[in-house]
């Protein structure tokens, strides 16, 4: 029986790992952007990021752009793995459900 | 946006509940059929029975089959109400993954 990645599996990690890994490869996301899709706190995302970064899932980055810092985070190869894994877990798990959803 | 079900996102219990709610509206499923599904320990399936018992999500009933206590366990109303909730929940964060696998 697969195992579900408890680093994936907490609710706002897994809304980050959604909105990264739709991205293309390579592209970046805005740390101001993804707090406001998320709608959290720069302290709550900075403390998933941290998690996922060390997991190695995600690459963050800091630039002055203007003169101000700013953080741009990607998804790394390792990650998006991870995040396909998961998902194929899920899909094992809930299969019959996700497949056949009772729609009007 | 939506909130993820904490009571269900649990592991085992989301692996209770999809067990569950798979079966025929009032099918109950044994203890010891669900233990062995799941791989795990008494204790450990009991805890996880009891927390989803107390949020109203199964019915636990405990009878005597030629003189040997068994333990049956069915998904109430609300349970399933809130299993395909979950699921739905579930959908919107990963929509663009679950809908279109990488498939050979």
């Amino acid at each position: 029986m697969a195992e579900i990645d408890t680093i994936l599996h907490q609710p706002v990690r897994l809304r980050i790992m959604a909105a990264l890994t739709v991205l293309p490869d390579n592209a970046q996301m805005e740390f101001v952007a993804l707090r406001n899709l998320l709608r959290t706190t720069d302290g709550n995302l900075g403390a998933h990021l941290h998690k996922l970064e060390n997991a190695g899932y995600i690459s963050v980055e800091k630039a002055f752009v203007s003169r101000k810092p700013r953080t741009f985070i990607s998804v790394t190869a390792k990650g998006r793995s991870a995040f396909d894994n998961y998902v194929q877990t899920l899909q094992e798990i809930l299969g019959p459900i996700v497949h056949s959803p009772e729609q009007g």
